[in-house]
């Protein structure tokens, strides 16, 4: 007799699931800054040293005193001598005495003796007691025995960004379990953190099984298909930061399927069986699964479609998972089931996940308790143009149908539309959620 | 005298230097269809044969010839003769005639003479005339002289995938300029296309300038700072899918600019140089970008913050691209102007950008004209268990503040919140839009 299945709701699955995994992986390694993106560091990473590690002007203007800038204002301005001129790149040779001024571009170093910088637009420059204009901080010392008048009064820190500013020294500035991105490697290389310690990347080994599949690269006989599964789950795994192992197409066998199985869950910390969709194979798989160690099947049929015979099981702490053949299915179980296997062994803080808000453009029916998941296509309700960064917009998300096995169906889609499991159904003009793909 | 800005809308600046433009880039190189996530198709790809390429049993079942199933009820079945089973993998040696069937999983190959097939879970076998059960397909064969009842009729094609179904013969499956995922690898794989023509990637030069810039290596004189914007502008290059090219550090020098300027100008595509931002290295870049060839610079000023001091320019179809030193305003606007140039010189189709929904914490005051990005902290409103791939759910957006050239206040956030030009402000609680970072 075939397994019959109890059908767990997705979230309680997953749950389930994440719970059994030994996580986050212990083992790091030591990368180039410069390469580290989207790797996930294994410890919190402290400033070495506080940034900014001097006083920096954020303005092009003078280094002053402040005091010495009290009152003015464009009908009674304050006069500064200006003794020089601030070098990029290094300290100042000179001193800012009362009454005093230099010239500083944005990003010198202040000088000893001032304590803010007054924006060049609120200053004027005297030439020879007489003629007055604005000039640039390069040409103003063409000028012989310049006098500033400066127009607004400026406090003590106005015009720069302090010691420590950014970050102090030992500060936790990237915690334990980030994602890096351009921000984070931009923060290391200000700090001369030029490597990273981040969490060596999940291990996941692929088995595909199936006395039907092949290989995509040989030639096909009558009855045969291409193995899909083991590509798409590989570009997934890849985009969710692990590292993904190909134990190539294994045929319907118990046996064969038990001996590649124990191979994959030595060498990684999760193993995926793509099965086929079949009671037969199904059943194979679970079997397998279950003798691999304990707990084994923790879930057998999810509440969720595409995916009910997805079955969820842990060895030893690490994740089995056994995705039907169906290769949209397969895929789509791989974002909700797979992903959050890597993130959970990179012990990565999760980020907001990015979706778009879209207008359904038709009634879709569901069976309540089901989670769905439908392919959509996403067309712009305006055509106002967004550019590259720019913003969203709002969109229509139109269902494909089709038979739920179709690979070009999800190749059509932009994104995955859910059907929460406590609706029956959305509605036509309704404005729903779609998970990119 | 420095120049005056005269500053342009970001949506026309980015416009007039995307259709200065030679793209899309008209190399393409073929790689390994298993390597091709996140590349750009060349051209369309055709499918070389349809899909599936014989008749496939989406079910577990028999396969009938449908007219033997009419009329066929739980109280008057249909009563099919079992004459084997399908392979997989294989076609069948049988043929089914009038009144036969033959037992088949899914993924099987339709047999010859069956047109439909019928669910097991609509099926039931009799033993010897007698005993009624319900049993797999596998155990069927165990059975002496074994007959169906078919409880149900189906009509032709029920239960199957035709040929041609998901793609048929000739027909564009991944038109040019598809970004390739996880969905389109899968296509390509089981058209057995193994490896694929993709644009090559964008080159874009990296040059940083400025006399106080040194290598994050190197050990930090007085005065002197990390080049924060080559690392932070090459990860967003390849995150983009370009390829980034870094020219080291230039000095504060037109000449020595121009030389290395120049030399980037004929290996790249776009050429980014990232000067400090005083109005004296602004200017200097831009006569740099001038002296490159036509039209030399587009913009020179932009009404966003942070950015405004940023340079848009061409020279011979090539973007040339001037950015503040400042760290934080060189990446925000390399998301803003040169994320759009790579994806134009792909000549990838964009697909809907993602971003997040969220709250706004307090109220947040703009100038009216002026585009604002402002790096924001999201924090879940509810603590659902969202799960991996599930649904975004409500977040509150919070503002960071600090000084705008803090690399470690963008580190800190999430994403990015934008304020439109025609807004003078958003107001807490507004419902805004979020641009993941």
């Amino acid at each position: 007799m075939p397994e019959f299945l109890t059908l767990l709701p997705p979230d309680e699955a997953r749950a389930l699931l994440l719970a059994h995994l030994t996580a986050p992986i212990a083992d790091s390694v030591t990368i180039d800054s410069a390469l580290a993106l989207g790797r996930v560091t294994a410890h919190d990473i402290l400033a070495p040293h506080p940034l900014p590690e001097f006083p920096r002007s954020t303005v092009d203007g003078f280094a002053v005193r402040a005091a010495d800038t009290f009152g003015a204002s464009d009908s009674l301005p304050a006069y500064l001598t200006l003794i020089g001129e601030i070098p990029m790149g290094a300290p100042a040779a000179l001193t800012i005495g009362p009454a005093q001024c230099a010239s500083i571009h944005t990003g010198g170093m202040l000088p000893v003796g001032a304590d803010a910088v007054v924006m060049l637009e609120y200053t004027q420059i005297i030439n020879h007691g007489e003629h007055k204009e604005q000039i640039s901080v390069d040409s103003v010392h063409s000028v012989a025995n310049p006098e500033i008048e400066i127009l607004r009064p400026v406090a003590a820190g106005d015009g720069i960004i302090a010691i420590g500013e950014d970050v102090t020294a030992g500060q936790i500035v990237i915690p334990c379990g980030t994602i890096i991105r351009e921000a984070e490697i931009g923060g290391l290389m200000a700090l001369g953190l030029t490597s990273v310690d981040v969490v060596r990347k999940p291990r996941v080994g692929l088995i595909s099984s199936g006395d039907e599949v092949v290989e995509p690269g040989h030639p096909l006989g009558a009855g045969q298909v291409r193995d899909v599964n083991a590509y798409t789950l590989s570009a997934l795994i890849t985009r969710g930061g692990g590292e993904s192992i190909r134990y190539g197409i294994v045929r319907d066998d118990f046996s064969a399927l038990q001996t590649m199985a124990q191979k994959a869950l030595t060498e990684c910390d999760a193993v995926i069986i793509s099965a086929g969709s079949s009671a037969s194979t199904r059943d194979m798989t679970a079997d397998v699964i279950r003798s691999l160690g304990a707990p084994g099947v923790l879930v057998h049929g999810i509440n969720t479609r595409p995916g009910k015979p997805t079955i969820l099981g842990a060895a030893n702490g690490r994740a089995l998972i056994g995705l039907p053949g169906n290769p949209v299915s397969a895929l789509v179980n791989g974002y909700l089931f797979l992903l959050p296997v890597i993130e959970k062994l990179l012990g990565a803080s999760p980020r907001p996940r990015a979706t778009i808000q879209a207008r359904l453009t038709i009634n879709l029916a569901s069976q309540a308790g089901r989670e769905d998941w439908w392919p959509v296509k996403l067309i712009p309700q305006s055509s106002l143009p967004l550019g590259g960064g720019a913003g969203g917009g709002v969109y229509f998300a139109e269902p494909i149908f089709g038979k739920s096995n179709l690979i070009f169906s999800l190749a059509a889609a932009d994104g995955l539309l859910r059907i929460p499991p406590d609706a029956t159904g959305l509605s036509a003009g309704e404005v729903v959620e779609v998970m990119l793909l």
